[in-house]
């Protein structure tokens, strides 16, 4: 095991511990760390929540969940040498639940979660049709993981960070804050919002404190989307053996990572789609000097995913167009066409017995594939959703038979909106 | 091989023809033959605009190609005891380009194109940053695809058919109808438009003549778009060995297929952005009675892959998020977010010697990965496209040593728009 | 389709063809075409026993199999500057069953055959328990086999040439005819014989007539083994898209090529074991000057498989150990460790209901993998076959629950020996 | 993490930890433990020669390697109601390096090691043409393994477990002494031997003390080879995510386990071919009672192997015939082959700059495929090896162009035999 540069203490609040991370984007947070390049080091990372959502049969946790006190972040690492202008090259060693817990009240010890965030509170990719709060609990058992929430189904899991990235430097901030505040005010009582401004309360900045605290904490982006810096992209391909590229805004690069999902599917959909968890993240950091001019890449990640992913070989697809749900015609608007091939897969699935917001539970948290299967044949974008057969210990695919119906049983936990 | 129940001679136009095909769907177009259920036939298809485009340097046959001529569709195939509410199973045999004919002056005779589209013809993915009109010509050795005006990439084809699909009924053709006329109407002047109409010129109705001819060339669909029916849907995964289910909407369900790609990638981006072929396809058909709603699929296919795509296993990923390239704040806009995952991909091929339109025309040939990777996010969307880094003969990674440059030849033909 | 230049009708016999093959390995047999580097070319394949076999339910046909008869070649082909010590290129564009002819006496035309073959008639891996002849027919449809002598199961082809190689030289053949002859000359009336001598009976050699016929007949080699030229390696991964790299022993190379397989899996274990048929195969050749030594290649081929094999993502696996099924323990013997491998296989498939013969003459035809698991640890080897779970249409894994039982229907047709 | 029931502190001998292990097989050796079906449980494992090998530059550690010390085994585990005649069924959860130490004197801290046997301690698969020693030292960086003594490679290993299997009843031990010894008595005086018999020097029988340690020394097998009950099958498909079935001989079963690899080549033909290395292993047990009836199997283990191996999509493919090295022909010897072929992998790296053992040593410890190709076709069986190219950083296909030279820097170090 690399040297452990953050550790956290399953026993104890994040912030309550030997080094205290962020939960915000400032390039005044101040570095944990300094790292040498080709330095491999540990870090433990907390559950985005912090422990607010809890291993039972109620979704209320979820439906009241502390939305401004994400993401628990392990970081910032600054990189001895990088300046603004250097590529970061991060290669993942490896990551996983909590080392050596194997259970606890702290998703990561043999457990983890995913929800539903109703649309009052986060709401997700089709909170049309499911405004409420509902919840699943996954057990691991090595890299396989099960739910008592959803019966039928055991996959291994596709362990990934859900969010890593670099600092922003203040005029990338300020750059953030401006376009996202113009988006808001387009539609500024919209629930769920447009955007999320910077937010002071529950905010966490490192070792900052008094009017350096109050200046940042009102300036700093929130984590929640993922931007030029890489930040929350739930790629759920960056598995153990990924290397990614990262621009580097700020001298010292200042690396933060979190989020550790134990497994997701293409677009994480049910917002808390992933299956969320604490744990370790292994990482080994490298430089290429003036590498976003040398190869283009001024924003966004670039990355090389690990070959160890889990191996599928068959799979039930489903295609959905730019269509609404009442009729409308959109124009190529792939985030319409893919909302309508998740609904189709959720309503097959249905039809072998489970409940909608299972089958919404399950595409949020098991491998499935996204794809943007055509963006160019006015006017309708086609997505489609892949979804791996073997994940099912039934057969889920059609035939003239007609579909095997299970037993759903007490199904997931789910709390209204009060 | 199966009884070939549609053939073409390649001397010969689409229209002049033994049995004559369609460019247009409609419930009234008869069909050109009737299989059963459970039975293999082979079906010629034409390359979809007929030959319009050659095996040549320059690129004003794809400026000035005849959009209203597309696609030249094989079919309708009425299968026997297909009714409305049944799903038409759909086993892809086989295909290919046009056997035992290697060399000519049809797309298929060992050849294929794709093409950017001008913005005044059809436009693409990324017409703001590529106006004009370019062409790329593939060879075809076997499996393997290679192009004298992309030099530098090989790559095994990832062979499906673009377009397949059922007849509509009248009354889902009159919703088609009413919503893309509705889109349109939002802005009636826009180039390119936002759908497009029935249009009777140089419509193809198989058999029909005369009043018929007439009352269906009114209000026939266009084939452009995919749709209820399946239709243009482009997935690049439709690959021999797949199982696909579509729903019926008429007695005999009146399946039709045609736009044979050699390969393609996520999305076509190019709008023409596969590599065009005539050539044949082998189906075998089959019915779930009343499968529509046993299995709750009312639209757009369902499919199970083949197991036999060309595997890689390295890629080299770029993702982007829904900002437009001038800064401007998009709400989960993944059809934005996948553009600029595009745009940073051709970027970075740049960089290794590439004109940026050969970059274009590649990421639409060759077989990537286009992945939904965050939806929920807000206010971001995050799309992922995935390089295979193995079609590229150098070393296409990033480097300390920066990227090596390749010779890009005399480049894509272009054609600006007159 | 490349030129076709070695045509085959299949109406008649191999020896009443527009072109001659041969049976046989010599320098001497003069090549049918000559083609250059860089020449792609198809090549029509006459099933190995020339339609001795018939797609029927009786093993009488592979009881009498003419052993002296195989294998039925096409060419050789020359290659324009091709000279010893060379290595000839050969890429595998394509190959497939007869194309155009999906129902006739020949295998190839829509079916093939598979064939445990009689101890006195050639015998095969396990021979000792299965001392009599057994046959399997299997259907094509598209890429995939079924059969109607073992139910339950259907895979994808792993279509591949069995036989591919280049003219031994004079020297090479005539150590060939003398090692085989000294290990023959230690037990020369075993049965099965322990190597094949020179056969002039049913030799065919080309154009070959009178005097040169009856010395080349009389000094040409069996066509069973595979050699330092390659031939009858029985490389199930040699499907389309694989760079194969031949010794060059004479001049022009003399390249020839047969026995097509529709499927096999790893080591053929049936002797017939393939699923054997007629069929096509385009070639594509080129030579690297002088390569035998510039890359240490003075036998047996090297080659690069191609990635388009049909993917399975869950195995059941056997292993097995050099100890003979009396319990006598044998040094470090992966021939046998493979042999009980397969009986383990064999042994655990009939607890599912399968007839012994079933189940072997399945594990010679579906895609297995046999492994050299270990050979290093004294005294006994480990091997392993592995089984996608796949291709069986019920879950073939073990559990507490015990095995599903199939209905074996009436089995492979058996003929005793008279 | 599950409860460690076999806790080793790497600074002490493998004999002076809280719990003794053992080094060979006999139903008498106590369990350490006892577990429940349905439990999961942590194992640490000490590399196989407790560490007498050394991360360094000399290969004398490796010619006077303690043969009599090996295995190093953890357990026996008994597990509760399991009897003679069930099926156990263990779940490799998890394994890997000893975790929280990635330096120090102990393989798995951070490193491993391969090594060639010289022939008068142990020899290898290629002993006759690599009669001497030689070692190399790899690195871990997480799942990559590198060596200063082999330049130019770098790869993602493939962790397993060398060696588990259940305790041999008093009867089958009996069995493979006799068996064993009959072997040896046919050449007692063959360097290297032909079997090992039962030697109390070195032996390790767990809490065995006085005359039952002595009674036991005496009869117990060496742990050297595959047999009936698993054992040292050196499979390196047993990764994380493995289900695998043993026979159950003795009350109890008393699982053992150890000799862990970071990484190994079907076959492990250096003899010490794997990377070794000491770390953990996560299991879970189960128990499928009366199931060697029920599944026919008496002997050998069946597994489903992980779907998380790592992934390839290109190789380089080398065979071999049945002709030994000096021109004699055998009769369908797979081992033999298996011999040529990877000589002539050797031959064929040594042109690329690398010493022939480097060659050898890499073929020992990389990720290569060994498969029976052909095993019927008299009088040659054909065997295949198959190397990933992309593990090399650089181009090691054939080309016309000619083979690129590495530096092959200092070499792996040798030590002749005293």
């Amino acid at each position: 095991m690399p040297e452990l540069l953050f550790p956290l203490d399953s026993s104890r609040r994040f912030t309550d511990q030997e080094k205290i991370g962020h939960n915000r984007w400032h390039p005044d947070i101040p570095p944990v760390a300094t790292v040498r390049p080709g330095q491999s080091f540990r870090v433990d990372c907390r559950e985005w929540f912090d422990g607010a959502i809890h291993n039972d049969d109620s979704a209320e946790d979820i439906r009241d969940a502390p939305l401004s006190r994400v993401h628990a972040l392990s970081g910032p690492f600054a990189v001895q040498g990088a300046e603004p202008g250097d590529l970061l090259v991060v290669d993942i060693l490896d990551l996983g639940p909590i080392p050596q817990e194997d259970s606890g009240p702290l998703a990561g010890q043999g457990w983890g979660y995913t929800g539903v965030f109703p649309t009052g509170n986060g709401g997700g990719f089709l909170t049309e049709q499911f405004p409420d709060a509902y919840k699943a609990i996954w057990d691991f058992t090595g890299q396989q993981a099960t739910s008592r929430h959803i019966p039928g189904v055991e996959f291994t899991g596709i362990t990934h960070p859900g969010l890593m990235g670099t600092a922003p430097s203040a005029g990338l901030l300020a750059t953030w804050n401006q376009r996202e505040g113009a988006l808001r005010a387009t539609d500024p009582d919209r629930v769920p919002p447009l955007s999320l401004p910077p937010d002071p309360h529950d905010a966490i900045l490192g070792t900052l404190t008094g009017a350096d605290f109050d200046r940042v904490a009102a300036e700093a982006a929130r984590t929640a989307p993922p931007r030029e810096n890489g930040g929350n992209q739930d790629i759920k391909n960056f598995t153990a053996g990924t290397r990614v590229f990262y621009p580097v805004y700020v001298p010292g690069a200042n690396l933060s990572v979190g989020d550790l999902h134990f497994s997701q599917g293409d677009g994480e959909i049910t917002f808390c789609g992933a299956i969320e968890m604490g744990g370790f993240i292994d990482l080994h950091v490298d430089l290429i000097k003036n590498g976003m001019q040398t190869y283009g890449v001024a924003e966004n990640a670039i990355f090389l995913p690990g070959n160890t992913p889990p191996q599928f070989s068959q799979w039930l697809a489903f295609s959905g167009i730019s269509v609404t749900l009442d009729g409308q015609q959109r124009y190529l608007d792939s985030q319409l066409a893919y909302q309508r091939a998740c609904l189709h897969a959720i309503d097959y699935l249905t039809r072998f017995g489970y409940q909608p917001e299972q089958a919404y539970l399950l595409l949020g948290a098991a491998p499935i594939e996204g794809r943007l299967s055509g963006v160019v044949d006015i006017p309708n974008s086609c997505a489609t959703v892949y979804l791996p057969t073997e994940i099912f210990n039934f057969d889920v695919r059609p035939s003239a038979g007609g579909p095997t119906r299970i037993d759903p049983g007490p199904g997931a936990p789910r709390a209204s909106m009060s």
